[in-house]
């Protein structure tokens, strides 16, 4: 496995796969990583000729409150996993090296689908996501780009925005990477305290409730107020728990196939979960 | 030389160039083809293998009162002129191709340089042009692009924007063509009467006398003033007159090379032309 940390190294490194028309799988990440990362590099391994992941933690996309600086940075230790999964590139680029000295003056935005959910809570991440990826897609140029469905949203949006600007690129949705006892597997769980971290899996057992009552016929509405009450019961402070359609609409009652969304606090950790609901069952 | 009205059909024509890794020249024009055009296609026949140029009239970079609909179409008349210069594809999608059946939700914006000079009077304008030809870039992936200085606002933005995203792209800025009279080239210059095509050359004899102005001495204030007096006594509704320099910053006085700018309406057509003057005499 190589390590490049400019953007003319790894354009070196790719070159003869480029020529020989290999096909290229991508996954970008912010490192720090995790078995759900893991899991998209074996999902790439298995589509792809070459991998590419890149570990960059992205300025643009933290708000001015947010962890950016505290951002675990473990570059060695997620390269001897990434080795072990069949990694072929790891691509570290440095903030200059991404972004340069130059003010950057351009800015990509993804309307309707980025204003709430997480959007809400966090004004501009969206932007920042669509500006790096966009960057490292143009740099990278992979045939294929691997994306975790626990960030769902992000998920929706680079969907929208590869389809919008007609990038010659297809994104690769891999399902959630979950601990035994059910927690979504996330950078941040790092962050949680002993007794929250035994709380955290109350998000996704209640997500599961959820699915089985909107199955056994209560409406969308009760079944979200319950996710609510239940997970403030339980300690958390919630941000949202919504409803949407795999597109992302809104959505008023469980009458097509849907997901449901949960974004909650537990002391400083927010930690974000989602589920989707098969309709016809 | 083919002609491909389809993203896949130019995807198959430009795909034995691709895997020979040849180099790819890229002139994204809206048709209605003149000398200037033909002198970007002559300019990339000089630097490239195969020579693709785009012919798509994008409804999103114009006003709602702008001549969208009345743009002229001149498809086969413009396929004959390419053919002559030596361009290998011609790409000409329909609306529908390039933004497809969903609606679009995402936007490019390159903030400052767009906000004044043809951006002022053209709300929106740099943010359809960004969109458009990042799609283009996408969808032929050319080694080089080449722009006419005419358009040296939309030069500006282009280049920043394949900055800003790492876009593997060169951009290549091609000289002005003018008509012997001095009157830059222009799909517009086809509307003017025959009394307004006489006077609009005076653009441009303005911007040199200006020029010689500059060098003699003059201050940048007084020699702008002057622009805007001649042409608005020659007949012209003035849009702006302005200097910059080069990367479109503001400059108060001439102590480094700058670039004279001008916008003026002859009857309902508007015409614009600059001139780079030269600091250093």
């Amino acid at each position: 496995m190589k390590t490049e940390t400019t953007i003319q190294g790894l354009s070196a490194s790719l070159s003869p796969a480029r020529s020989a028309r290999k096909i290229i799988g991508f996954i970008p990440t912010m490192g720090n990583l995790h078995e759900g990362h893991l899991n998209l590099v074996r999902a790439a391994r298995k589509l792809c000729d070459v991998v590419v992941v890149s570990i960059f933690v992205n300025p643009i996309q933290f708000g001015p409150n947010e962890d950016f600086d505290n951002y675990p940075r473990t570059l060695e230790h997620d390269s001897h996993l990434l080795a072990e999964v069949g990694c072929d590139i790891v691509f570290a680029p440095s903030v200059e090296q991404m972004y340069g000295k130059q003010p950057r003056l351009t800015n990509i935005s993804v309307s309707d689908i980025t204003n709430d959910l997480c959007g809400l809570q966090r004004p501009g991440h969206f932007d920042g996501v669509a500006v790096v990826v966009t960057k490292l897609f143009n740099i990278v140029q992979p045939n294929f780009a691997f994306f975790g469905q626990k960030d769902y949203q992000q998920l929706a949006v680079i969907k929208q925005l590869v389809q919008d600007l007609s990038m010659p690129i297809e994104v690769i949705a891999v399902p959630i990477a979950r601990a035994e006892d059910g927690l979504a597997l996330s950078s941040r769980n790092g962050y949680l305290s002993e007794q929250d971290r035994a709380t955290a899996p109350t998000i996704y057992a209640t997500l599961q409730a959820a699915e089985k009552q909107l199955h056994d016929g209560l409406e969308l509405d009760v079944v979200l107020t319950n996710i609510r009450q239940i997970l403030t019961e339980a300690g958390f402070e919630v941000d949202y728990v919504e409803a949407r359609t795999p597109t992302l609409q809104k959505i008023g009652q469980f009458d097509q196939d849907i997901v449901l969304f949960v974004a909650a606090k537990l002391g400083k950790t927010r930690l974000i979960d989602n589920l989707q609901v098969k309709h016809s069952t």
